[in-house]
């Protein structure tokens, strides 16, 4: 409805009461607007001491305290949508739409120019009973909330309400009839929209329909929109879907009825398969936060309804029975899964990278300040040992080597096959710098070439392999990190050490691993360090993963860790 | 805390104000409740017409309906921990406690026997300046609160308050010193267990502490924990994560002092580094909420501390400044993302496939409704076009069982293993089928694997190869659910429209492809349809797709949907 750019986080208000079991009024709204990505507000039109099996009190805020805190809310924050829900009385009703008048409108003829969408739920009596609404407040309703409204949400006995009370004016002349079936609510539907608002919902959940009902409607006006909910699979080509469940049920429709745009009538008719449910309380109130919110998200209004109804049926669907011994609540985050990995913020660009290591941190420790890499920096690691790594690092870097062309083969973008395709290069120049530095300590190519595999060589390159086969890119890239970072780490741990005067413990003048310690530490690793942190921190902002995916990431890493320090202790134990 | 089996999404109870602006007062603690999954519930004691910039006006609510209130929410709700915020005044914190008391002390020495882990944030002063407590309340709040509560989360000024309140009885002798570091705060913190509660949380956001002010720390107090946060990279070998922005930093820390279970005396500082941020709007609500919510979780105090500091700290980090135009909310939902595929349910066990056939509606018709299988149906499709789809067909099903040896191959489970290797076996038995039926068209096996590929069948086996080379377990399933899930609907619109009296079109007697209609419509392929429904929905329940994986795995079914169709194109076109 709104053409504004959007904010990420639009902010919502509900003017409402308090429902202190949390499964309605703005408790209800709250939650609703959170599970939508939306930031919350609201005014506080009156107190409930309430619960699942009942109203036990109510306390009116006094009007001005009403009018108060919704100037507060818009004098501050910038309010993409509103919905008011239970108003309490005439006077609260009056105090609320001052507020807004006040705000919003610059000239008493400025009618709706700059006020967002607005979501009038008239809510007049609780799931559980309990009158809501003072009579007096119904004509107010009517004459003052009406004419700004989006949209109005009545259901049956709140429509039936409106409709009687228009009828009490002599200017009308329709008899009131309840509304009892399909034709009943298109017609009920119809009466609304004379009412005054530029467009009317009304819920049909109390009402049961056939498919053979919405069929002969839809053949009765060729103009009539029907739409079925994506949840559940009803409707053509889905047989296999079908249980016993399923099979044969009655729906719930819920009907929209506006004037469009160009000026057109429009109507559509959204249906769902009807379920029984004891998981009923706060659903208007939930639904009419959704469509709130689904408007402050840009959303045109037909849109914005089908979302929302469909939210609030997988609220009932999904509620947990156990809250409450009465009707109890939706559940109202259906829709939202936990996320592990942090956002990546000024403070930290490597969350994903931070939690890994965290997570491993003796193991990780363990291998960063392996003996093998101080006795290195101290220049002080006999020979042996630095010979017997060289030839086994010289085989391992023929799996790696073969992990990148892999990961070239595996990847689906050019720029992702470049950047692979790149490492692969960098190795095999690796493996040339190898071959040179090896011949210096007097080690020939073919002996290289003929050094038989070390277990821990074998164990880590298979992985590497196997990992390679049985997942996506972005497994492999886990396995990959642990010897690109590890590295990076060992780098920067010996060139924090380097002894100057009485500190430290790397010695570089005459260290003969000092070739070695100079590559780690030097600027052109540390940059494919950072680039490795980048690539693989965008994958997991791009694609958070679930727990079980982590986990699967996890142990993937801490393995290769794990491989990593096995390496150093075969270069120890010449093993 | 607690030991009773808890539920999935255990209720929570705030008692505390009502912030208008959504950042702070219930409305925080219910945002919090929910980013932790936890039902919230909430007592309002007072409502604020409040924003950003600062409150405008207070309205404290009846003492009486603060008792109200609360009754109604422990009366009908398993509550499995309790929060105190802002409780406004002396009446009104024994207003709370009374209804509390009520409820969960039977006996009136029965002191802490039944009641749930209750977090008492002695709200005195908001981030904005306003004074938010009635000094009368202290006093009630120390005698009567602490006494039953699981832990006090003062701040500096809350806690300097505390104890000057506490010196002003001429039993206690020390003299009030305000906190001014770490030292300080320690010693206050010993004072502050002394004044009644289990536990005490010092916060220390007002206060910079150095990293070398904790290493003194630490080694003066060798009992002292130290915890640092997961999300920040801070502490050893984390060098390769420093950037300009986290170098050097100082840091905030929070003190947890505790008289443990077994009588002994434990504090623990957890450290995160200082950042600027104007977003501190009900932090200290936010805080105290979701240690209440990890304790109703079933955290340890320890756990639940750290999990929470790391919750709000994280909260203050990922928050939107543009909210407001003074101190700005937290984030309360950085660690929730957007599930896309509704949870399983009774009336919809399989509700990502339900989203895939919907999505993909029109090209799902066209494939499971094609022109080939109506003719088929009712027996008149031409034989040249059936030989020309089976020979096709024959060439498809070496893709087809490679591309399960491929998924065997993938697959790290013995039980996944053998459920691949059984398609295999079962294509290798529909190859026999295949051959012997071809035969009985004259059709020699010599010649069945000489038929040239058509492009169709190269372009749809090549396609499941290629998925099955880039991708892991899953996204092959989906490459493979297109065809298994298409025949089991072709063979249920079939079966439907089978002709019986006036009705149907579907001729089974004298059909020369009955055997290939009753294949599909037949019991065995039918259930091999629900175990592969089963597992795809397994899949995702376990591991819910991020939308970007979402989009990945949509693109593979509609791309194998439409390579579906394709093929019986070429049928059609005997191309």
């Amino acid at each position: 409805m709104t053409s504004t750019p959007l904010t990420t986080q639009p902010a919502v208000l509900t003017i409402a009461g308090s429902d202190s079991s949390g499964g309605a009024g703005i408790q209800a709204d709250l939650k609703t607007f959170a599970a939508h990505g939306c930031y919350g507000t609201s005014a506080i039109t009156a107190l409930t001491a309430q619960n699942t099996t009942g109203v036990q009190d109510v306390l009116p805020s006094p009007p001005e305290f009403v009018q108060k805190q919704v100037t507060s809310v818009l004098s501050d924050i910038n309010i993409q949508a509103i919905k008011t829900g239970m108003l309490f009385d005439a006077n609260n009703t009056r105090a609320a739409i001052s507020a807004l008048k006040v705000h919003f409108f610059s000239k008493p003829s400025d009618v709706t120019q700059n006020i967002p969408p607005l979501v009038c739920d008239p809510v007049c009596v609780s799931t559980s009973g309990h009158t809501l609404l003072d009579s007096s407040a119904i004509d107010v309703i009517i004459k003052e909330l009406f004419p700004i409204a989006t949209l109005i949400t009545p259901n049956k006995a709140e429509a039936e309400l409106i409709l009687s009370h228009r009828q009490s004016s002599p200017a009308t002349s329709k008899p009131l009839r309840s509304i009892e079936n399909l034709e009943g609510m298109l017609l009920a539907a119809e009466a609304l929209l004379r009412s005054g608002p530029k467009a009317v919902l009304l819920k049909g959940g109390h009402l049961t329909v056939s498919p053979e009902d919405v069929r002969i409607a839809a053949a009765d006006h060729p103009d009539l929109q029907v739409v079925r909910d994506e949840i559940t699979p009803h409707g053509d080509n889905m047989e296999i879907l079908q249980t016993s469940t399923t099979a044969g049920m009655q729906l719930v429709v819920d009907i929209l009825h506006e004037t469009s745009d160009d000026g057109q009538l429009r109507t559509t008719i959204f249906c769902r398969p009807r379920i029984e449910s004891t998981s009923t309380h706060g659903t208007g109130c939930t639904l009419s936060a959704a469509i709130a919110a689904e408007l402050a998200l840009g959303s045109n209004l037909t849109k914005a309804v089908r979302r929302a109804v469909q939210y609030t049926y997988l609220g009932i669907l999904t509620a947990n029975p156990a809250i409450g011994h009465g009707h109890g609540p939706l559940n109202h985050f259906h829709s939202m899964g936990a996320v592990l990995v942090p956002k990546i913020t000024p403070t930290n660009p490597y969350p994903l990278t931070t939690l890994l290591i965290r997570r491993s941190a003796s193991v990780w420790k363990a291998y960063v300040e392996h003996d093998f890499v101080k006795l290195l920096g101290k220049g002080t690691l006999p020979e042996k040992h630095f010979l017997h790594f060289i030839k086994q690092d010289y085989l391992y870097l023929k799996y790696y080597a073969r992990a990148y062309a892999l990961l070239a083969a595996k990847s689906h973008s050019f720029p992702a096959i470049d950047s692979a395709t790149q490492i692969v290069l960098s190795v095999l120049r690796e493996i040339n710098t190898h071959t040179t530095f090896c011949a210096s300590f007097g080690i020939t190519e073919d002996e290289l070439r003929r050094t038989p595999e070390s277990p821990a060589t074998a164990a880590y390159g298979g992985y590497l392999i196997d990992v390679g086969l049985k997942g996506d890119t972005t497994l492999l890239m886990m396995a990959l990190l642990a010897c690109l970072l590890g590295y990076g780490e060992v780098g920067l741990w010996l060139k924090k050490n380097v002894k100057t005067g009485d500190d430290g413990w790397v010695i570089m003048q005459g260290n003969p691993y000092l070739r070695w310690i100079e590559d780690y530490t030097g600027e052109r690793y540390q940059h494919a360090v950072k680039l490795g942190l980048e690539t693989i921190e965008a994958r997991a902002a791009a694609d958070p993963p679930s727990p079980n995916r982590f986990a699967e990431w996890y142990a993937v890493w801490e393995r290769c860790t794990e491989l990593e320090k096995g390496f150093w202790d075969m270069a120890m134990n010449l093993s």
